[in-house]
């Protein structure tokens, strides 16, 4: 199986986004969120050191393939600080990528943090200077790296055409320059988030 | 003219864009950018201090109004690291932003900043978190604090649909779920860049 | 108004205090400052979001001339994270400053921040190499940016003379080489703190 | 095969190692690492924008697997700023894994950056609060993401007693509380790096 | 007395440990650490500043030699944020290291800090490229400062032997290349923790 | 000996200057200084990793008393990047500070550190919330650790009254609310630099 995973090493979403921040150090050898916390500060408060586990630091399920049966035909499984406690303060993430035959992940930027991909199976089209949006020729799972607890992501399509309450029509014929019924054709688009 | 300095003062791109890195701290009392030294880094090398003169820190041009006679009817005149060498390793910059009448600047995020708005003159509408599309009702002023020397701009519809190269027409139709004439149409109306 | 805008950018405050931290980064998209909560945290603790209203991140009142009538001739009006609660885990800030004319603001530092300034009216003088006192000889308005939720201020006549407790006359006699009746003097000068 | 892709996500190194820097942030969209130049930077210094081209983001090779024929029966095939000079200045790389049957990673820190892992082949025990040693009982398949473009690696065994030159024996000896004989032998084990 | 001074300053544990993480800035004048608080942050939630006293920013001890009767014949009294809670947001912190004759501080690094050495009495070996482990021969005392308020200690034989619970024989057998007795031979061996 | 060092760990510079930032982080293991280049960085560019040695990490000097036969009665011996070019990129360094009886440490600021000292012989006398001024009641040495290869100073009297060239007096007796007489005197006393 070693074999299949692809040759292909894509640094997305550089000049396109390039949304670059670094979480700040930790301070202390493990700071396990407590997700159940009523104080809410920059990250997660501590769970009690006496009531960490082992399965603070674990997280199962980047086993199971990701639903693609969607519109863009890819699907992303998260593993960040909300799927694995442990991971507040540390800096680092992780997720997995599905995609169905041409499927394609939309354009999107991760304003907290810089992303490295490998494809495990399959072949993936990208490349970032002209696009972030890979489309695909079959089948495949890629795993990527993020260099934040909480990575965050902004689907560009989302967010300009599917935000709720809705940004005005005739701003966004404006600032796109089109006739204000093709934005509404567009909002009508816009989507349920596949995305986590 | 004081009294003419608006009352609002809104914080841009959060939700929206959000990108929010921090310079990395300088390691010494100045470091005046040498823009033409052949020698690249993260940032820019510096000048012999011996050469350093008041001119490195000073920039004169933000009394001029930006053109804003464009499609978007706005200007942003940008200071940064590239018109105030002085700025180099000191994480902040400013811009003037230009409005026309109805003007508005395009939705956009700055991937290496966060950004304080306060209004000159003039009324601004804005709201991030459905849009960070101000639009106006009459000629507006505002200056913009940056929290980098180069907070760089992706506006998001050039990065999308006035890509050099274009990124594949059939790509954007599936990510905008839209037909792709919709797609070769929106890519012909992009874009001049009125932003720097 | 907006040829009013004059042509000087300051960049302050850099060899004479050159204080030059930049605040750690946010790890989610907003933190918006609960001024109220007894749980004390670097930076503040953050609301709840679902009490977060657009009000969090805006301030009224930079329209308002700051009270020059003091001794300095000076007015400085922040809005930082306790003006707007928005602002916490942002690394941002502004001010307005204000000057009578002949008016100027005593030589400061700011520990947590660098600084950039625009004036929006008016004439204003000022090296950094020499002095961070700029004078004025008209009446003057600047806008500054500062790369900090919270940048502090030291405005060092008050630090040495006008602390309270007073720091003991013999030392500072002898830090400034000068008699002790002579520091007696200075001290009674200082100072209300005119500065925010 | 994606349902091979394990349900172990571990995070290593945490409690026992522990080294956890984050990379200083990026000022402009990329710096693509000079390697060849005689300038040494923190980082590296970048190439000339106008020299950049897509190789310079991507690596081939994560879909040979590394060679397990040595005494642990592992191989870490790491892909950071060497492999890529794109990823200088961005602060994340990745690391694939590979595990002989009861192969293991020896004892190591990242003494700049922390790791999460996800099994993409095999099972793979370990945990970290007692060791940082995974043993395997297949082979198995590894993808590991890290938070800094040069992570660093420390071995411990090899650190202490492959050291060249080496650590005085009776230095170890004391330090280790074992007879200078038996530091003899163990500097005698030590160590084929077989570790990039 | 300053005569004895020592004019050996080491750079400890770089190429073997270099552990090189900086605390995140701090945003405010003080953060005194509520050590009692049962709320737990990233770094220690602060005192009312109401109840700030000198004390938070005192300790007195450092007079004190260390205990060298152990069998490294070396002690390290540390002074990081649980000796002085007012170090809380300031990174930095110090430490006291008292050798006997002959004695020895183990392999070790810190997992948060840099650390710099200056010999106040006696003489120091230690050469960090070829170990971290300096030798004395004499009485000696030094003093460090590091880069964290809370820097960390991993004792490289404890970590590695001495864990409770214990690493699995055999894989340390195979992570060291030595039969399995021998490392039985040396978890007997470990250890008291001497190192705070 | 070790019993004359003093029970006093002081926190100088808090409230007073508290400036606060820390370096930027290491990218690699080490990267010595090379203070010969003509290139100049944030930081210090390095040298060849060939060429570089066992003296790039010492400093013999701290055994010698400073020379307090000046107006304050006190001398700092800073152990910075200049000194040491092993600490480039580090974060951290030392200074010996030596005090004359009744000798002091002038107002000062270090504007890219925080700094923790010890007393290692004598009484030394300071708060930093009135002053950061100790006086001293007989000879005595202190060692103070700094959170930044190069922590800058900036003496306030020096920098108010001794900066060259001269900030105007006028203004500085507006700044000061005293007679331009005062500062003319003021200015004559301004001074030997005795901190480095």
């Amino acid at each position: 199986m070693a074999s299949t995973i692809s040759m292909v090493v894509v640094l997305l979403a550089l000049a396109y986004s390039g949304a670059l921040a670094s979480d700040p150090s930790p301070l202390q050898d493990f700071c396990v969120a407590d997700k159940a916390s009523p104080v809410l500060v920059n990250g997660l408060v501590c769970k009690n050191p006496m009531n960490v586990t082992a399965e603070d630091f674990f997280f199962c399920g980047l086993n199971k393939p990701g639903n693609t049966n969607n519109k863009q035909g890819s699907n992303v499984t998260a593993v960040n600080v909300m799927q694995i406690p442990g991971l507040n303060t540390l800096g680092v993430s992780l997720a997995r990528i599905d995609f169905a035959p041409y499927g394609l992940n939309p354009p999107h930027t991760h304003p907290r943090a810089t992303e490295i991909l490998t494809v495990i199976e399959g072949t993936l089209h990208g490349s970032f200077t002209s696009s972030s949006t890979p489309d695909m020729h079959a089948d495949a799972v890629a795993i990527t790296g993020l260099s934040s607890q909480n990575p965050g992501l902004i689907t560009i399509g989302n967010a300009v055409f599917g935000s709720d309450p809705k940004i005005d029509g005739g701003v966004l014929a404006k600032a796109f320059q089109v006739d204000k019924g093709l934005i509404d054709y567009l909002q009508k688009q816009f989507w349920m988030d596949n995305s986590n």
